[in-house]
């Protein structure tokens, strides 16, 4: 089904590649952009209209992505060449199908299948690419958690099994946040969550996401190329701020290439991979893994040079389209053009048509520049728009992105002005 | 009207910001994205369907952009922020008529009356502006061209007076070649031409654009940045590669910014405006200028850093957003990330639906990519994508770029697969 391509066409003629994104948030827009810079047509769906991948798509459609009928309905009348989840919320039977017909799911189903799951994750990572990760154990009942946390030690961190961006998450110091773990735990957790895992905590140095893309080289074999390793922070389990190069020894980051090519060897297909891991010196564990792009790698809009950000990567992979690398002791390693930074701005109020201010001022920051998503409707923690910075030294980069970030301003229609002070940890500056 | 901006809404929301991109061709797809970037909503129009800038646009309106009740009725429905200009051929009056009821068209109703004639060019780079061009006679018969000719001496061009890419011109070599000249600027003049300019044939070295913007600083004044001059060669009259920086000496260089200053603050308004020059040792010559990003800019997509590019530097100047730049010796400098060039790819046949082979081989070059436009229809001479390269030598950039453009092949539906190799001329490889 998939392989090298040689030709592409027109869109919205005959001739046209066309890509289908499920999820249409700021990483589809960005998928979009690229796709559209290479003349390949793309189709935008998500649970709600005018989301931003929507917006610079030639099509779009509304509706659950839960729901393998509505799924079907839309991959049978569009027949995509390439079928592109950018969020985890999507049927997998409907992917496991969809491949089965012949529809190339990206990367592949099972490994959607595998990363939307703490569980299968880490067991895919322990047991299947036998890379390092933190000690891990399983609980279904409260006292099974006791017990659990217990045999990890405190602290350590406990999680839903089906959640995404920390949520369903819970750090926990001692037996006491155990009742409390449990509850944030059940509620929280997406899907059918009837087990937590515990994991141990490492007092790593830097949180790293390394942005692998699994691609066709000349003679279609896949090859692996690496990208820098991109550090960042997160805070209540979400991303906030990241930068690219990551402040690791190149022993560490020869042990990243390391555990990155085999977790993506057993994940397998084409596309690009976000793998979290922890660094602490030489040391490396390995934490979770994304199929597609990885929200800390925004940063590579900044850092790489045009046509290969991250999302330029994944397009040019899941195409069937090479990307040249520079080798180095066997390994495929992409470079960057200057180091960069981002950091989120994330709304702390609901409501409708959100503005921004303070943008002139913001944007009068050298080496610096916004993404503003577009997004129709803002609730609280929603990320509305990433300030990018670029300096040949990523220290620089680092504060003027996160500079950039706090002096926007942003209301919703029924809101009040707010910056991004309500979130006191971490900063920089 | 137009003044510093603060603040930025939702695209398709009440508290949206607004442009309106009046000719939706390549050039008009970048300032969408980086419209779209900034959460700007974007509505593209042109005279047909699909044009690339409807496919990344909010919305779009097709129709006759010379016919002012069809604007009236687009502007009066949208009332765009701004109302933006890619092309030449719009109703003039409108335009006029748009300004005088508020709207802020960029860069301003005048700029863009006066550069789309090239009587009015001259006279304004000549007499208002004052600064060197080659001589120029005019003649309306065809015993005046005969007389022209003489005075200017051969060889020389003679130009309709309205016209675009090379269009109606004609290089005189003696005056056999006169009645030829004649007419093709007869038959060739877009609009009623009934003058034919006669200019002098400089000698250059090398013809360059400087990419000069106007936007504005923290205080509400209008200042002038200027990006690295871009050289460039065109082939019977239209631009075939870019690149940047030009191979000019210092003192040609303080020289081009000199004389765009003076053209661009005749001209006013704010924008990006593209500057094409002769250049020989250190001595400068202007010869057109265009109220608009222009074609050979497009290198900047790969030489600057995101978000700024002539598109980007262009939406950020028409939205009253600052552009921070680097002052030396009293001038505005934006600088290159790095060296880069572009090297369009043009159809050499007629039909629809393009496709294009040997993309695999092409994108395979290291420091490379495309830009595929999406039109729909080709005919011979459009210009259906680019490629862009990039590397710390120009030269290098250069090469790579005509590389990339010369090894893909396309073809329409009826037609055959062809190169680039119909146009001999001018070459590196």
């Amino acid at each position: 089904m998939i392989s090298i391509r040689d030709e592409i066409g027109t869109p919205l003629t005959d001739s046209a590649v066309k890509i289908m994104l499920l999820g249409s948030g700021e990483l589809g827009k960005e998928i979009a952009i690229e796709a559209q810079r290479l003349g390949v047509e793309v189709i935008a769906v998500d649970r709600y209209a005018n989301a931003p991948a929507m917006q610079v798509a030639h099509k779009s459609y509304v509706g659950n992505m839960k729901d393998k009928d509505f799924l079907w309905s839309i991959v049978e009348r569009e027949k995509p060449d390439a079928i592109v989840p950018e969020i985890e919320a999507i049927n997998l039977d409907a992917l496991f199908e969809f491949e089965e017909e012949g529809y190339f799911v990206v990367p592949n189903a099972k490994a959607t299948w595998i990363a939307m799951h703490r569980e299968r994750t880490r067991e895919t990572l322990a047991k299947k690419a036998k890379v390092p990760t933190s000690r891990y154990a399983y609980a279904t009942t409260l006292d099974e958690l006791y017990e659990a946390c217990e045999k990890i030690g405190y602290p350590c961190h406990t999680k839903a099994i089906m959640s995404s961006s920390g949520k369903g998450s819970y750090f926990v110091k001692s037996p006491e946040d155990i009742p409390k773990a449990w509850e944030v735990a059940k509620k929280k957790a997406r899907g059918s969550a009837d087990k937590i895992i515990v994991e141990e905590h490492i007092d790593f140095d830097i949180e790293i996401t390394e942005l692998a893309v699994r691609h066709f080289d000349e003679n279609g074999k896949i090859v692996t190329t690496f990208p820098k390793p991109v550090g960042h922070y997160q805070i209540e389990g979400d991303y906030h701020s990241s930068w690219q190069p990551a402040e690791i020894s190149e022993k560490a980051e020869r042990e990243v290439y390391r555990i990155t090519k085999k977790i993506t060897d057993v994940l397998g297909g084409v596309g690009i991979f976000g793998v979290e891991m922890f660094v602490k010196g030489d040391k490396v564990w390995a934490n979770e893994v994304s199929p597609r792009p990885h929200d800390t790698g925004m940063v590579t809009m900044a850092s790489h040079p045009t046509g290969f950000s991250e999302f330029g990567l994944h397009v040019r992979a899941i195409l069937g389209l090479p990307i040249p690398a520079v080798e180095e002791n066997g390994i495929r390693k992409f470079p960057i053009l200057t180091p960069a930074a981002t950091h989120v701005i994330l709304s702390n109020q609901e409501g409708y048509a959100p503005r921004f201010r303070n943008v002139f001022k913001a944007l009068n920051i050298p080496n610096t520049t916004v993404r503003f998503f577009g997004k129709p409707e803002a609730y609280k923690g929603r990320r509305l728009g990433v300030a990018l910075a670029w300096d040949s030294d990523v220290q620089v980069a680092k504060r003027k992105a996160e500079q950039v970030a706090h002096i926007i301003e942003l209301k919703t229609r029924s809101g009040e002005w707010q910056g991004q002070g309500f979130i006191k940890k971490k900063h920089l500056l």
